[in-house]
């Protein structure tokens, strides 16, 4: 696969993954003290290797496109899949020019968060660090390889990663790469970087507590909570995304019609597609009859309960949904619908059903808006737009790792910041505890300082 | 014990602990959309009812205290117990101040963190909102209570509590003064507190992850391990304190002195003592020579390494330091003190055995001390001050929950801010992400806002 560049051997498949672990412990302790002009050089220096290499590449993308194929053709893979491995057809430079736009982004690393004096001549500053090594399992989309490498260089984590065992000989590729670019890069240690290739090796990844401080699976609800249940380490992710829209008494029809149609059928099988739809009574009627036959028209299943299957015309079209529904992510062109008779129906619905991804209200009174996004208990909260914007592309954070669902450390699309952690630095001139203790010792001063931790650098 | 108050029943002890966890997590919806007047008020009440009831639970914590000193009689329990139990002597009153204290910390809810246009009328905003729902299982001191339960109110997050069973009678007059208080301030829900009491509780309380967010273990390392382990809720504490002073080969020997007394022996028991001392061996005969005389005069055992044993006169006050010296929390008179060539050697020795907590560098060489701050991997890094500043307190957070070790979420003393997660909110008018599609599609304008969040308030 990789002849043209075999002499140069970018030793990031293959081996033990415990020591591979270790290694990129050592690699992130270097990593996290390097300047952010040589966290720049790597990444730079991947973007032109990935040109470099682009037949060497998109040879091996042909390769598992072949594979695909013939499994698509015996029926053990769906179709779909294909067109998310392939490489070929323009995502190559996309990738690319994603690696360059990484490159442009502020370097989120030794940035101030707040500095305090605690005394003269004693000063406090929470200064943003790396969070060490990443444990990354993603889909089949090998492209997805290449932005979260970029977003680790750049935040100073080393990363192991494993990708959809379709995409096995272009992330072999990639990640060769990528190793190769940044061994050239004065300053950047080797083994930040690796691909793990089996499920066994998973297994193994899941007990380096010891070695790995967060593990991000991007995948399936299944997927996702099957590694929740078999690691001690922090995981970062979403397992579902159950997204409502409710549409108030006070909704522009209109434009509920327009984010109705574009939440549900823009794009059927991503975590922030709608899944429930939520309707004020006093305006059901009228909202189903100009929404339905949009729905139906784009080939929308309609699951309602009872009261949608009675207002909607004609008979028949709605199909009674069950309990299970408003839990189910169906990633696919069917919405469940539910009428309520008030605002807070809706919030309570959706504070229990929602998976926290993403929850929008449609309604021209601010007040009511203002409630729900305060009372929605979800990662995105929104107010007249579709739920399909709560990505980290389209939020400006560059490029994400994913959307975490949880509470902790970072909500929603997860961008550079997510990936970094701070450290508290102290800066004094001799100063004991001793001397502030009791009623007649000093007294801290607490102010709050306008100033950046400044490294010396003589 | 609760006599005089027997009328309103608080409610906070008993019960099954799931259903009262799920009550909890019922409580925090509505706690999270408080505001900040309301959960003020709360806090108020909490230090006025306290004043009211100062009595009763004065005499729950002499029952307590009668309990305490007859197993300590018995040897059953160690002395110094008794005076982290005991509320009497001024106590009291410092707990209450500490509530007032918490009143006056700005609202930590509701803060915009960042705002983003994504394009004309469309807007994202990150806001500071609770965690939910907290377990917290903490140590003997029943002030620790107060504090906790002031911390969450103030944060808008409901908390199980479980805390020593030498307080136990403390703990509970404590918690349902707490739960009385906030029953009169209209908008605070019931249920937001609770006191667990049996080691049973704590177990079914580590099973809650459905209504539970995160687990805070105040205590010693093993029992913070026990916590870890037998959990799937995140856990935010630390294990173990080993920290560390190296003094560097340009340090100002009589700083270094002051600070390695004051860290090693000011208080011996906490985790923010130091437990190992690194020296450079252009100056560790001359230092030696220094500090060792005033640690011993204070009671101090040092184990040291074999060039300690060699470099320290008069022979024989040093004990040769076994492996195991390095990585043990002693909390007593006890230092490990070892000897390095140069700054590398004390970072590499530090970075493998600090557990992550707080590490110190005393020198006059600002190269030298920025090379330290930023290569020392742990949650507080310290220039030329003892490592025991590093506690919520010191560092002007008003007043903490407890120190982190890990690199998630929070880091460091964890106050108020630290009890805050954040939810996206974007307000729109009608977007939907069709219209941004393919080439020809709108274009984000991604330009950073200056404003908060505006609720809508009519």
């Amino acid at each position: 696969m990789t002849k043209a560049f075999a002499s140069m051997n970018a030793d990031v498949v293959g081996g033990d993954v415990s020591d591979r672990a270790r290694r990129a412990r050592n690699a992130a302790q270097i990593l996290a003290v390097t300047s952010s002009a040589t966290r720049n050089s790597g990444i730079k220096a991947v973007a032109e290797q990935m040109l470099a290499e682009r037949q060497n590449i998109l040879a091996a993308n042909k390769v598992d496109l072949q594979n695909a194929a013939d499994l698509v053709h015996k029926g053990q893979l769906e179709e779909p899949l294909l067109k998310r491995l392939d490489l070929v057809s323009g995502k190559f430079d996309a990738a690319v020019e994603m690696v360059y736009s990484v490159l442009d982004l502020k370097d989120p690393l030794e940035v101030t968060l707040s500095a305090r004096e605690l005394d003269e001549g004693l000063n406090l500053y929470r200064v943003t660090v790396p969070i060490g090594v990443l444990g990354v399992i993603f889909e089949s989309r090998p492209d997805a390889l290449v932005q979260i490498a970029s977003l680790c260089l750049k935040s100073g984590n080393a990363v192991l990663l494993k990708g959809g065992r379709e995409a096995a000989q272009t992330n072999i590729a990639l990640a060769e790469c990528i190793a190769r670019a940044t061994q050239r890069v004065t300053g950047i240690p080797d083994g930040w970087i690796t691909l793990m290739e089996t499920r066994e090796d998973v297994s193994v990844l899941l007990d380096q507590e010891e070695s790995i401080d967060l593990i991000v699976p991007r995948g399936g609800n299944e997927f996702v909570q099957h590694i929740m249940d078999n690691t001690n380490i922090p995981v970062m992710g979403h397992a579902d995304g159950i997204c409502h829209i409710y549409v108030d008494k006070d909704a522009d029809l209109d434009k509920a019609v327009r984010i109705t149609v574009d939440a549900k059928t823009q794009y059927v099988a991503v975590c922030n597609a709608v899944e429930t739809l939520i309707v004020h009574s006093d305006i059901a009627e009228d909202f189903f009859g100009c929404v339905i036959p949009q729905l139906i028209d784009r080939g929308v299943i309609i699951r309602g309960d009872g009261r949608t299957v009675k207002l909607v015309r004609p008979k028949g079209v709605v199909m009674p949904a069950t309990d299970s529904d408003w839990s189910t992510e169906y990633l696919d062109l069917i919405l469940a619908v539910k009428v309520v008779d008030s605002l807070e129906e809706a919030i309570k619905h959706i504070n229990r059903f929602s998976s926290h991804h993403t929850d929008s209200i449609i309604t021209e009174d601010t007040k009511a808006a203002t409630v729900f996004l305060r009372s929605v208990d979800s990662s995105s909260v929104c107010h007249n737009v579709s739920t399909r914007f709560a990505d980290g592309y389209r939020y400006g954070l560059g490029a994400e790792v994913g959307i975490s669902t949880g509470r902790l450390h970072s909500r929603g699309p997860v961008g550079l910041e997510g990936l970094t952690s701070y450290k508290y630095i102290l800066e004094g001139c001799g100063q004991i505890v001793e001397d502030y203790d009791g009623d007649l010792g000093r007294k801290f001063t607490h102010t709050p300082l306008d100033a950046d931790w400044k490294p010396n650098k003589d």
